[in-house]
């Protein structure tokens, strides 16, 4: 077994650790990561909305359902998506589940499987399987900081957040956030996983807890308007602290998704600024939201912030063909702290100070207010830069 | 008047010409357009969706309801949109409209002014009425490929297709399109501007007609997703000929169109292949053009076309996020004539086949079957280049 070292970055009752297997063989890096629970413990999941689904995902709900939401074990392995690999890839995705269980002694049930890497291409079991002892052993590198090296695959920083929060009474729990995404996947797209960790037990329903999580941080992250087969957010607890049921919890797991969701963005590949969308004065949140993801996914305004380029006239056209109806001469655009456009009337005596902030600062604010409701809501890109296209252009040819 | 001389591009009852008025003082070329038509006749017009619209746009509209669809000229400037102008943008546009109608006689209603360009400044109003008389008199460029080129801004061609076509008797007509679009306008967005005039009459509705041409060709276009405040589409007949009610002038409306479309597409900014994405299989024609839409603004498909890269995880993944529901295990997916994948298996033994394709023609198709129904579509766009984030980045710093 696991074991305790290494480990403080976990909630109680966690233990994680990580092997290189060699499902990359040209790349001496980890790519088998490990997290186990003490005992079997609540787990909910949220899965990409794709139609083309990665093998484990099916198996994933499957294995939620019949064990009734108490998950052991969750395995990653980077390198291979097991996606595209129709019937043999759920097959592969439950032989390691099986192998796995039988060595920490539960049920394959209990036993989560993800996989990120290149699709289209069969998951190299055996090499699975027989990493499964070193994995366990003292041999294996401990920790957290290990799974998360594991899972990446061409994400630049490793992404791990972990906090200690108070209930109402003052009594602590932790937190442990951690996630991959953004970087691309050779050959194909960039695959969004996050792992969400908590020793917190408190009378909340896990699913809804972690949808409300993901509409908050993840729901609002784009990159490239691009979604994977693989996406996968899932939030487990150890219950091992009782707390008061608060908004504590849930107030941590928003903040330390979104704070993953801008640490994915700004590792986007080729992006040289994290981008903050700010939207207000929509209908509705959801509009917001809309109006949000429509201006961080147009090429426009992407290789405008690129070119530290306070381009109000993109913002305004993005939010215009969004859909949601407003009145632009109603609106009002901000760079920065600068307004650049407020009913229908341009301010060019403030671009330089817009174009100051793009030049200056990491995090780039764009800001637009529709003067059509009270739904506001804040959205998380980076720039789009010729390195982007160098890097999903070049990889075969 | 405009003298009838080189107008042989036109239908009848039409003429053309072009001057320099100085709305780019930098640049030495043809900035001021006009296509008068020997009397009043119809027309109609489409207009972007986006909230944010150009002042030609209002105008544009009150004109054609006030005249009943009835036009007499036609004007166009290039560099200045006209557009987030105010109140002020629209009377602008006014005076120009009178002025015109005033020097060749007819109701200010009759005359259409639109513009394209840089969007946020004043329209040069002195320039375009100083302009006038040059542009009616000898001393003006005549034609429709001086029009054509008028209208242009980054383009890099102009765009002008005129072709003679017989109705079911044999009676012989004429349609000529004209675009200009996908460029870039520094420093704002793509317009679209079309006018697609003819000689023939039938009994046709006019604006019907227009929405059935653009839902077949301009609708089916993506440089990259951004939609401009300005795009217009102007159908205009002359009647001077009488046809007998049948599908010819649809269809030649059709080819025309979507030949422009094509045109449009392969003058993206950077561009270096035209891309047709083929789409069939889906539920109903109106998913189809969603799904091709889909992967025709994904900048991950887009930068693989760059790559030549018959990356086939790209298309369906964009297929799968598109929001119409297939089984992937049931969809194909082909590049040139080399299926890649069918039926939940990857063929890698034809992907050089595709790379090939890419490599080698000038047009490269990207093929997907969803298995789930009779629509089908196609939808043109073009790769997606560093160049692409250069010319769009590069603006102001």
């Amino acid at each position: 077994m696991i074991p305790l070292q290494d480990n403080a970055l976990l909630p109680a009752g966690f233990r994680a650790a990580a092997v290189q297997c060699g499902i990359r063989p040209r790349r001496k890096r980890l790519d088998l990561g490990l997290v186990l629970a003490d005992e079997a413990c609540p787990a909910a999941a949220i899965y990409t909305t794709n139609m083309l689904q990665g093998a484990h995902i099916p198996v994933c709900r499957e294995h939620l359902s019949r064990s009734g939401g108490m998950v052991r074990a969750v395995l990653v392995n980077s390198g291979n998506a097991n996606c595209s690999t129709g019937q043999q890839g759920i097959e592969d995705n439950r032989t390691v589940c099986r192998a796995l269980a039988e060595r920490i002694g539960c049920a394959p049930e209990q036993v989560l499987f993800l996989s990120t890497g290149v699709i289209g291409a069969r998951l190299p079991v055996e090499k699975v399987l027989e990493a499964l002892p070193e994995l366990l052993g003292q041999d294996a590198q401990q920790g957290a900081s290990a799974f998360t090296q594991a899972i990446m695959t061409t994400d630049l920083v490793p992404k791990l957040v972990a906090r200690s929060c108070a209930d109402a009474k003052g009594r602590l729990f932790r937190v442990t956030g951690i996630a991959k995404g953004s970087g691309m996947i050779h050959p194909n797209m960039a695959t969004m996983l996050s792992f969400l960790m908590t020793d917190a037990a408190c009378e909340l329903d896990m699913e809804q807890t972690l949808r409300r999580t993901a509409d908050l941080s993840y729901h609002r992250l784009s990159v490239d308007g691009d979604t994977s087969p693989n996406d996968t957010v899932v939030l487990w607890t150890s219950r091992r602290t009782r707390i008061e049921p608060s908004t504590a919890l849930p107030e941590a797991l928003r903040e330390i998704s979104q704070d993953l969701a801008r640490r994915i963005a700004v590792d986007g590949e080729g992006a040289t600024r994290l981008v903050t969308v700010e939207v207000k004065g929509a209908p509705s949140e959801a509009d917001a939201v809309h109006v949000g993801r429509t201006i961080a996914t147009s090429p426009l305004t992407k290789t405008a912030v690129h070119g530290r380029d306070p381009n109000w006239g993109r913002i305004l056209a993005a939010a215009g063909r969004s859909g949601i109806r407003f009145d632009a001469e109603r609106a009002r655009v901000w760079i920065g702290s600068s307004e650049v456009y407020s009913h229908g009337v341009p301010h060019p005596e403030n671009e330089n100070a817009a174009h100051l902030h793009m030049l200056n600062e990491k995090e780039v604010v764009l800001g637009i207010d529709l003067g059509a409701g009270p739904g506001e809501a804040q959205v998380w890109t980076c720039d789009f830069s010729a390195d982007y296209v160098h890097i999903n252009a070049d990889y075969r040819s």
